[in-house]
């Protein structure tokens, strides 16, 4: 079967990647599982870190309808649609935000909507679905209340995915994910991008800023348990999801302050006493609106995983950067 | 002041300039009640049955950006966006639902975006935002949960005006309106029409089908009372719509055997009689899908209009065909 992953050369589509080449194997249209025979990494200067030769990096944008046609072309099995312009760009930049975020995964959609087998298509939203006035804890029937226009882009995708699967043009999987954490390597323009910060930069020896409160509530999930979702997710069958293909994930709430904690505890004092606290309202002003306490029950039901602690989290970090 | 109505020379876009000329102004741009100077009907094959001076059909279509920016120009004050491909056609064609529905309102907004004073949108969303597993009674706080084309497109378009208003593009107002009865001439392709159609043909001596359960209920307001609510939703200061520009309308909930019951009532045996009952399993798979019971308090508390009961909304049928 033949993958094709937008966003192919980012954090996650890299990570997918490679966890999907050591499996070797997913469901395929047919609802069998069938060998893996090419991962098609596509994004804007792809690079593929592998040396396999079932993967093939393809330069394209999402934005270009042409580019997502050429590359599903009539016999991709299934999309993994991750390529998005992050919240802090997407509320900084509005129209490149629509762009990417809107008209990307319109583009992606209309491209998977020409085939005519209804592939899976796994689209990746966020904890930026919900804002505004909130209950105290999120379930799985909280209306989506965007209050940046990252949420709200991300929104409309759920809704077209939804109304695509409901027509039987795609067989869609939304998954919304909590803040990813520890991203690796440079800062990106995520307003949530300190969770990750404030435990890779420490670890290189340099200063990192907290810009919330210690009280501040995050919702966080590994990469790790990201990608083994969004396999999860892609796998189950059709049934599993019903009309409703939307799904929050379960994240771990922890606060900055226990953050920095676990941080003091896996990694000692000299790591955590590299962070230091100063308030940024314009990081503060979006991530605000964001819930940190979710009730996902739908996905423990279905069988969906979860991080147990943020220690876990900062250990499988460690080893990633091969610290441990 | 200057005010566009897309879908200007449609059912409801007619009977809104009707009332914008009878009550001569509207509060502009800046808050104050104004002179209406212009009122520009954008329409594909535009007419206006209005001999007024301040009547200006324009010719163009939503699908094209460049229409809609030359008919909005630079000082349109006031925007209500109510062209639209309806339910039942947005159902049967897909690519065209999405290209008037969502493609149209994003040129809307778009072209109303360049504007550097945040005009106010009125859009019109619908009942068709609410399907699925739904409570005995839709709240101001139900998740959208669109189980047709047509609503998804129209909860993307109330996501949309909501974030170009939190950004300060726009000043928008979303009216989610109940199916509007009694729509005068020939049937249209809306999934709804029913509601109209087993009053309309009867008084004009023609046969009707009710292709619905009596039992089924539906939410319906008469068109008096929508247009007086688009209205009030363009007057009322942003203040009290806040960061959810989007409102569930007091609609009234009647069953379809109501509907004919209330038709006996007002216009007696012989109209009543010439509906009959036969069920359409297309017309039931979209209406059936739609909640008919509401609990819209916002609407009451902000003081929107409702209809009293279906007898009214008959009488109001025949005052404006001119039969009482």
């Amino acid at each position: 079967m033949r993958v094709l992953i937008t966003g192919g050369s980012g954090f996650l589509g890299t990570k997918l990647a490679g966890a999907l080449l050591s499996r070797g194997r997913l469901v395929d249209r047919h609802g069998a599982l069938a060998e893996i025979q090419e991962i098609v990494l596509f994004d804007t200067s792809p690079e593929s870190p592998f040396d396999d030769a079932r993967v093939r990096p393809v330069n394209g944008s999402v934005c270009a309808a042409e580019d997502v046609v050429a590359a599903i072309g009539d016999d991709t099995d299934s999309v993994f649609h991750l390529a998005a312009v992050v919240s802090g760009e997407a509320e900084a930049d509005f129209e490149k935000g629509m762009e990417v975020n809107l008209g990307g995964t319109l583009n992606v959609l209309n491209a998977c909507r020409r085939l005519d087998y209804a592939p899976r298509v796994i689209f990746t939203s966020s904890v930026a679905a919900f804002g505004g006035e909130l209950p105290a804890a999120v379930t799985d029937t909280t209306p989506a209340t965007p209050q940046s226009s990252y949420g709200t882009q991300k929104v409309i995708g759920e809704l077209l995915v939804n109304d695509l699967s409901r027509k039987g043009f795609i067989d869609g999987r939304v998954l919304r994910l909590p803040t990813i954490c520890v991203r690796p390597g440079a800062p990106n323009r995520a307003a949530s991008g300190f969770a990750s910060g404030i435990v890779r930069e420490p670890l290189n020896g340099e200063p990192a800023v907290c810009p919330v409160a210690p009280e501040r509530l995050m919702w966080v999930m590994s990469p790790r348990t990201a990608i083994a979702n969004l396999i999860y997710a892609h796998d189950l069958p059709a049934a599993a999801w019903g009309y409703q293909r939307v799904l929050n994930l379960e994240g771990l709430t922890v606060s900055a302050g226990q953050m920095l904690d676990a941080l003091r505890r896996v990694c000692g004092d000299a790591v955590a006493g590299r962070v230091s606290w100063q308030r940024d309202p314009a990081v503060e002003a979006v991530v605000a609106t964001w819930p940190g306490r979710f009730e996902s029950e739908r996905a423990r039901v279905l069988g969906f995983q979860r991080d147990p602690d943020f220690e876990t989290i900062i250990e499988h970090h460690l080893q990633e950067i091969g610290r441990v």
